[in-house]
């Protein structure tokens, strides 16, 4: 159990910028909201997996929509609030605990200022360890938990709540419909959980994980060090490529950004050339050669090569100097039935088969 | 109060059909349930506004989606049971009465349905007298009453709640967008009404009305009398135009059939043209100088020259003998507030000003 500071907003903010493997959404409008909780005197309280009591009631929170209207449209702040509340009515009983459905982007913030605003813990871990684009994607769909009831509102205070729907995708269908009438971006909670199935299903510690790769990178940058080094250290991932982005091809298709980066080597990466294939996150890293260095569900980060920023699929653009990093996904990722749901091929790649990344704690292990 | 029987429902089937005024769908499959609920025993019970006690709890059932869809899908039969239960449920209270939202189509025969399986009373009367294309075009919410909370279910099971939206407009959207990812049907239930309030804003007699219409078509059909005649003596219409449909210009544009058909006079109307301007529902009916014979909300209805056999935008084609019905629309829907949205302008005329069709009964009166 810990209280979340200052400092650690700013170290969350990076390393779950990096989490998002280009997409989930810019964490910066969230932590500023954040940091406004934690001056007006909240607290934000978080507990490991071990922690949460079997019979404990906890939800995801978070936003949907396209994180390009995320960044054009600033909500009322309390989406989240508002739909937590909706599924509190519906089902007659309150939260007790919140966790992040997705680490990585900006759904790493939303819990930390609904742990603020309502007073409730914050669970450390997530279910994606990254960020991924549809609501199925995640481990607690992926091993059994039903998705529904849950709840959506906007911040007009409209509020949606869907019930007896079985299967995760067709919600994601239904609340991407309405999260597009709502003006693209809408608050979200569900699903619904006891402690006991948030502990069998969440990926665990990975709040801490993303404050730990962004508080080593912040500390080699005061510290004149190499914050991609520090990353690296922190995060078991290894370097792919160092080059600059030399195209980026990309259009928005079903509210989601699409698209391939290609990249010129440079330092070791010299003479070689890298594709990177994406729809909204990072997805599969090839050579020209058609090697591939790695491919979703494992991690795909690209971060400036000086400062180790996280380069976002929004914001990459010719000329931008990157390292491309390599993390090897975590392991409740990698099982039979997640990767049906979250690898190459849920994604249109059948013809592409899962390799394990080899990270330098992956090789270890 | 009174019971439907058998031929009462036979006879609301082309009754509905008429005042669905080209849209609404086919009342034939909702017969068919009604029909068979009552051949097991089951009891519907109309009741009129004057006999709802102001502290009913009432709602409209019906079923939303392109007609065109309708034909092609059925649906498990219970969607809207299911929605009136989630809504129930969502409110913590039973309802006392349903009422039809639109008794034009086949949204006449859902409350029937629900009234024998669940036994609860149907009201007499309904939002529209008519058809119309979308939820807000009814005067429950043109007078002021609160569109949600509602729900949605469908073929599945799936259930979908809206609360907190004050503007119709607003749930028409959210509703429209959950049910094409429900498949393009679903069944409904909003908006929820004290007895005070949907004795404040329903259109009166509207059961009655259908019943009649069809009640007198068949009895004219059964004696050898002209039948289009019998449906205008009892609706309050007149005949404007008698002639063949030459061409019809149809196409589906976000859910609803637009266009236009074109027909030749014949009998009185030899040598002259008709044009009809439509959106699911009958909107404009135009001679080829330009005159405006009858304009939404009026009625606007095709009925087969022999038969007086509703002719729906669906089946409408080259060919058919048809006389052209004006019946004039009640006077709830002719005031200032419900022209603003069920008015010419409504449906993008803003260049035709409202004139009152003058009726056989409209004349007297």
């Amino acid at each position: 159990m810990w209280d979340v500071t200052e400092e650690i907003l700013e170290a969350l903010e990076i390393g779950a910028g990096i989490l998002g493997t280009g997409g989930g959404g810019n964490p910066y409008l969230g932590k500023v909201e954040a940091l406004q909780q934690l001056r007006a005197g909240k607290t934000i309280r978080v507990v490991s997996l071990d922690e949460v009591a079997d019979d404990a009631f906890t939800t995801t929170v978070g936003g949907m929509g396209s994180p390009t209207v995320g960044i054009e449209r600033i909500g009322r702040g309390d989406e989240c609030i508002r739909a937590m509340r909706a599924l509190e009515r519906h089902m007659g009983r309150e939260f007790t605990h919140v966790i992040p459905g997705e680490i990585g982007g900006s759904n790493s913030m939303r819990p930390m200022i609904v742990a603020a605003r309502v007073g409730v813990p914050v669970i450390d871990g997530d279910g994606m360890g990254r960020a991924f684009p549809e609501l199925q994607m995640d481990t607690f769909s992926i091993y059994g938990v039903a998705p529904t009831p849950g709840a959506l509102a906007d911040p007009r205070g409209h509020e949606v709540i869907f019930d007896k729907i079985d299967d995760p995708a067709t919600l994601e269908r239904y609340a991407r419909a309405v999260t597009i009438q709502m003006g693209g971006a809408a608050g979200y909670a569900f699903p619904p959980m006891t402690g006991a199935e948030v502990k069998r299903t969440a990926i665990p510690g990975t709040v801490t994980l993303a404050v730990e790769i962004g508080r080593a990178v912040r500390r080699a940058r005061a510290a004149l060090r190499n914050p991609v080094d520090a990353a690296l250290s922190v995060s078991g991932g290894k370097r792919l490529f160092h080059g600059k982005i030399v195209d980026v091809e990309r259009r928005l298709l079903g509210g989601f950004a699409r698209g391939v980066l290609d990249l010129e080597g440079s330092g070791p990466d010299a003479g070689r050339s890298l594709r990177i294939d994406f729809q909204n996150e990072n997805l599969i890293a090839r050579t020209e050669e058609g090697e591939i260095l790695a491919v979703v569900p494992d991690l795909i980060c690209l971060v400036d090569e000086d400062s180790a920023e996280p380069v976002t699929t929004e914001i990459v653009r010719y000329g931008l100097r990157v390292v491309v990093l390599g993390i090897p996904a975590p392991e409740l990722l990698k099982t039979a039935e997640s990767l049906a749901v979250v690898g190459p091929a849920a994604f249109g790649y059948g013809d592409v088969v899962y390799v394990p990344l080899a990270g330098v704690f992956g090789q270890a292990g």
